[in-house]
């Protein structure tokens, strides 16, 4: 078992924890993109988000709110990111899930927005018929 | 009521809708940074994540995955982003709290990583011991 977050979850790699619970465990990014950047990991291997198992889900986004809650009543930034990167096409660096809480400071320039695009009508009728769940509402 | 996320919620501004429930709805993101990009939001308005109620964020975070799982299914894509922004600071451009799922190709460039930092091992434990969540583990 090779995977580093597998490690720090497990104790055998130490990390600055700053919450865990039955699923769940939240610790400072040591190479912190702001001041107070933390992740919250399962404890269980899922590579990425959608292979995450439902009760898991919810202990994981109540995790974030937690942290994320308590960032911002302690350190007060301007704003906060809620980021979580799957595939190394979407920046994902470590191959087990994991949310970033980015708190942000106006101006800091850290993440930039992207380009918007303006598709045609069509385009997205078509991709509306191709993603739509039906459950009756 | 000014609220453009209220007005789509409601029905008084159309959107592609891709799904919606109790509590949350999905639709096409009309400006998308890629071919695919949803937004999910809750139907209460809520301007941030953190003053999210319990019940709907769980709601919240079970439609993401179904979208995402969704989007993977049909499209494919090599990865896919979990955003939301709270704040102006952290690219939040309309004050009702919404995720973003992002498709992602590899190479496509559409968000650039943030740049690490370093800091101090004393300046993440002073940290730690501000955000530290005491509960018992």
């Amino acid at each position: 078992m090779s995977c580093i977050f597998c490690k720090i979850a497990s104790g055998e790699i130490p990390c600055k924890k700053i919450y865990d619970d039955q699923h769940v465990l939240s610790f400072l990014d040591i190479n912190p993109a702001s001041k107070g950047h933390c992740l919250v990991i399962t404890k269980k291997h899922y590579e990425k988000f959608n292979d995450i198992d439902p009760e898991v889900l919810v202990s994981l986004i109540k995790a974030v709110q937690l942290v994320s809650k308590k960032i911002e009543a302690e350190l007060g930034p301007d704003g906060y990111n809620i980021i979580n990167n799957n595939g190394s096409s979407a920046g994902q660096t470590v191959a087990h899930v994991h949310f970033h809480i980015v708190p942000r400071t106006e101006g800091d320039g850290i993440i930039q927005p992207w380009e918007p695009t303006s598709p045609e009508g069509s385009e997205l009728d078509e991709l509306q018929k191709r993603l739509r769940i039906e459950n009756g509402n």
